[in-house]
């Protein structure tokens, strides 16, 4: 298989048919921009698994999506999308690179979801950017972020209700977003606990990538957890 | 008169009717979040007069603002209002920290003007948020921001005009708002060489207060020339 392109923790192959592709899931795992490097053990096929739950989640709820199906434990088939250079986070919680930038305490409840947009640039930082800047620098059109904004909130709601089924509260998350050949903006990349704050219910337990990013141990275990929750098993 | 509030460049004073301020302007400079200090002799009787010539246009075409008159060469007559906690900037040319923060170079034209919204917040370096931090940090109501973007839209286009016909390029500039007592929002705060970025058309010669952040030199010749081009004298 020809390697088209290959990320911090994913690789993304060719396929015979030009408008597919293959995503694989390595268990290499990064954190503040690369500076923190490890891997995490089986986290490959604990994402694929548990994003492709996901997907298929919100795909039954109508929302358009770049995942086609599962292939084996660390390869999903999906539709090939140019990625819109934006990361869409959404805040439900304060906590992260919020908490910090406006000294805010972690796990801070505010009355309305934040969705804030980064411009997706390492040479840059990742910087946040205000929709104004998107167009000016021509990384969306207007009729995209609009309906870029309208498609995150519909997913954070039913994320929200997924999650809380399973005892886990969804803290914040990214999105990206992709073109299809045909202009269509479709969800893409993943959604994991890599992409995810996920805590749980009771105990305000950390269920994602923070335990790798803060040292906190536990790692696979936290992963696996979430997995569990997701398939009941 | 009783000091009610005082800020880098101007000192806020009571008056006999409680709904109005006094804005005396100061010869105070500072920049990057007061890191630098200086002084521009004459900068407040300059400023207070570019500034009241500017409010008197913008007024002439149906921009809501916090101005009465002026008093005397140092002082202006305003209705008091609170004013937000934000920094309206609009950009019609990238500059200064727009420049620096996406590592574009200075002077590049955009086909559409950005406007940003900071944090007034010295604690955090006034950074730049999104609409959607303004509402759930509630520094603002929808409405409120929705008002801001129009009359922001509407100055914009308004100064590009009137500093055009003085030969001069509106780069970048920053607004504040305030809600008078009944609620309603209006422009609020100084519009001077202080708080625009303003290129001679000819040029491209500096005339505001990058000459005293970046140490050009000919600072208050810089703002007596705006001045003039403003009387015509």
């Amino acid at each position: 298989m020809k390697l088209l392109y290959e990320g911090k923790a994913k690789q993304i192959y060719a396929t015979d048919d030009q408008n597919q592709i293959i995503i694989h899931y390595k268990d290499d795992a990064t954190a503040g921009n690369g500076v923190k490097k490890g891997t995490i053990e089986n986290k490959g096929i604990l994402n694929n698994k548990i994003s492709a739950l996901i997907y298929m989640y919100l795909m039954k709820h109508g929302v358009k999506t770049h995942f086609i199906k599962e292939l084996n434990e660390r390869d999903q088939l999906a539709y090939k999308v140019d990625i819109l250079p934006l990361e869409v986070i959404c805040r439900n919680v304060i906590a992260g690179s919020a908490a910090a930038r406006y000294k805010i305490p972690e796990g801070t409840k505010i009355d309305q979801p934040i969705y804030e947009i980064c411009w997706k640039n390492d040479d840059l930082g990742d910087p946040l950017i205000a929709d104004n800047h998107a167009l000016a620098f021509k990384l969306a059109t207007k009729e995209e972020l609009a309906y870029i904004y309208e498609e995150t909130d519909k997913i954070n709601k039913l994320l929200i209700e997924f999650f809380k089924t399973m005892g886990i509260n969804l803290i914040d998350f990214k999105l990206e977003f992709g073109r299809l050949k045909d202009g269509q903006i479709v969800l893409a990349d993943e959604i994991s606990p890599d992409t995810c704050r996920l805590w749980d219910s009771q105990t305000n337990e950390k269920l994602d990538k923070d335990r790798f990013r803060r040292d906190l141990g536990n790692i696979e275990e936290a992963y696996h957890e979430i997995l569990k929750r997701l398939t009941g098993k």
